[in-house]
């Protein structure tokens, strides 16, 4: 059995062989969560005319060197109008203007509608109270951005804001990082599914729900293969329809017994095997290997393991498939709320609840106990990093956290 | 006109009418991202017999007093065989099992099989080479969770890890939360659809997509309306289909002017309006109603307010109405990167980018030429609170700060 290869190197080894996937053009709508993969530049000045900021009425302001003063109403402008088709403004004329209607030509500024009065028995005049500065609620064409302007670059995260500013400039079809095809198959005579009672003997599949669940938050198209006991003929029909995916990610199987039979058939099948131990607690029996452009995380069997798995090593790959730039969770110092004590030899990963207080981060690792109780899966919003030599640390200690991607939802 | 609300009141008002929605049982792979709304527990003990955690051989550790001992092997165990059915072990017996197996009766400790070597000329004996202690490498029937154990309780998020315990314990179909419809309407004679080239003065419609997508991340059913123009029987028509949902979302005709027809007309179809000003900058012309349990948040025409608006009032409606234990953005404090100033009167909710330092988040507010300029929207992952009476706050001065829910993805 080969030495257990460091956290570091698993994960330097797992992005080298992630590819990025091939961009794709989708609609914009659809967008929402994929990174930009081409350059997107304004199509237009903005706002594409000088543009009333308030309702009221356009102004020469000039005109207002004393208040009150009447002006003549030429026309009302609503938003919408064609700015080439307004009466022009001359000394002693107004125009009613709408907020986001176009200015009049030789107009310069608003007056807003409050500073304004009608004059008894003129239905075409109004009174202006007060005198307003040039420029006074006028945004200037090109003001916010000029045509031409690049307004997002190719590695950017398409969130609300983007889909926004896709919107404005008329790009409803965007380039974006491919989204892997993600399958999910769990291994192991003694699986049923979740539906079924287990019998003596049986345990329920959580594995691959919470694998699956995994794999869709992180933005994956997920499939879940479900069960593939352990006779070869089936286990390799199942694993052939997993390697189709971009991602196969197994849960069983992995460790060294002669029914752990997922590593000998990812072989048979033609799957270089990079590694199949790392000096992760928990996890230590993963294994990764590639198929082509195809990644295999062939995960331990109990569902700590393969959640730690999936977040430290699994998660990363997909979002270097997708084009994140930064593939890797936030890391942050943080301090322990109470001691934790670990057998040295191994670096330990955590489940544990992050917390922001006054001063930083702290963090508190969850009560488990052991591998198979994923209930403390379920009550973590991090990972808490323990390195390998470290016996015993006391509360107040800082250690590194992973910041998990529902971080903010608990 | 009334006096601006302030921000909290504002919000406080928006809590206390949005309703907590009906729960619903969906089926458990599907309620990801929704609130528990039952308590679940342990069907079964965890595990459910006292199971191997290696691969290796049963033995009772008593036996193993002196090694190398040659033990005779009665059966294979493998994963998923019935505990009632196991041949009992007596002393100088043993059993094959693998990892998940059940221990069988008499056995007390698996040694693992790296432990053991075959014995030359009896294919029925192994040889054991080292001691075990008793309970070594096995996991105690109940030892994880017991039958009834609360698992998870109502008002829990579901992510993976809780998608995980439901399929452990057979829980196919769940209750959560209900999922607000959420229906978006941007309006305004200005705007055209975002594939549609807007000539002279018009602008496409960019309000509508970014709401759509804010209301989409935080986890509703979401439904673009499109545009409805500045004509009162058009605009009503739009408006009465709105209120259809859960919570309508307009844009754009909520300021002063003759043709601000939403407010009028959301009033004429029985919306009640609690609020129509709120002292915050950018969004001061928001507009709160509601008609029944449906609520009204009618937003500014312009993106930047929409965005601060969405972020600030109405996601944490959501949040409550999905029932959210905690509807509100996580607000930590943060130091200043640059000075800040702005002209007192009203809070400053400004488009920032929060990051994590050695000593806690540090926070830059993003450059911006006015409240149309939404490509700030799109660089920020926080809003940075600045109080009413602040005109300047130099670099390093703390300020509140509302991290946004894809914080992790920039």
């Amino acid at each position: 059995m080969a030495t257990p290869l460091a956290v570091d190197e698993a994960l330097a080894a797992i992005l080298e062989a992630a590819p990025v996937l091939p961009s794709e053009e989708i609609p914009y709508q659809e967008a929402l969560g994929r990174i930009l993969q081409e350059e997107v530049r304004a199509d237009h000045d903005s706002p594409p005319f000088d543009k009333a900021l308030m309702d009221g009425y356009a102004v020469v302001s000039s005109d207002l060197g004393t208040t009150p003063r009447v002006l003549r109403v030429l026309e009302e402008i609503p938003a919408g109008s064609d700015p080439g088709r307004l009466e022009t403004l001359t000394t002693g004329t107004t125009s009613r203007i709408m907020t986001g209607a176009p200015i009049p030509p030789g107009a310069d500024a608003v007056l807003i509608v409050e500073e304004t009065e009608p004059v008894s028995g003129d239905a075409g005049a109004i009174r202006a109270k007060s005198r307003v500065g040039r420029g006074d609620n006028v945004a200037r064409r090109g003001a916010d951005v000029r045509a031409g302007d690049r307004l997002l670059a190719p590695g950017e995260f398409i969130g609300p804001g983007e889909i926004g500013v896709l919107a404005s400039c008329g790009r409803t079809r965007v380039r974006v990082g491919g989204r892997p095809r993600l399958a999910v198959l769990a291994t192991g005579d003694e699986l049923v599914q979740a539906d079924r009672d287990p019998g003596p003997g049986g345990i329920r599949n959580s594995n691959g729900p919470l694998l699956t669940a995994l794999a869709r938050r992180a933005g994956t198209e997920a499939l879940d293969l479900g069960i593939a006991p352990d006779e070869p003929g089936r286990l390799r029909q199942a694993l052939e329809r997993g390697l189709e995916a971009d991602v196969l990610v197994t849960s069983g199987g992995v460790s060294m017994g002669a029914r752990d039979l997922v590593g000998e058939t990812l072989r048979a099948l033609g799957v270089a095997i990079r590694f199949d131990r790392v000096a992760i607690k928990p996890g230590k029996p993963f294994t990764f290997g590639t198929r082509g452009s195809t990644l295999v995380f062939g995960c331990p069997g109990n569902p700590v393991s393969s959640y730690v798995i999936f977040q430290v090593f699994a998660r990363p790959a997909i979002r270097r498939m997708m084009g994140f730039a930064e593939p890797l969770p936030p890391r942050v110092r943080a301090r322990l709320e109470a001691e934790v004590r670990q057998r040295p030899g191994r670096t330990g990963y955590y489940q544990a609840r992050a917390r922001v207080t006054a001063d930083g981060f702290a963090v508190t690792i969850l009560p488990t106990s052991g591998s198979a109780d994923f209930v403390s899966c379920a009550r973590g919003n991090a990972l808490a990093i323990v390195p390998a030599e470290v016996e015993t640390l006391a509360a107040g200690e800082v250690v590194e956290v992973l910041l998990l991607d529902d971080h903010a939802d608990r």
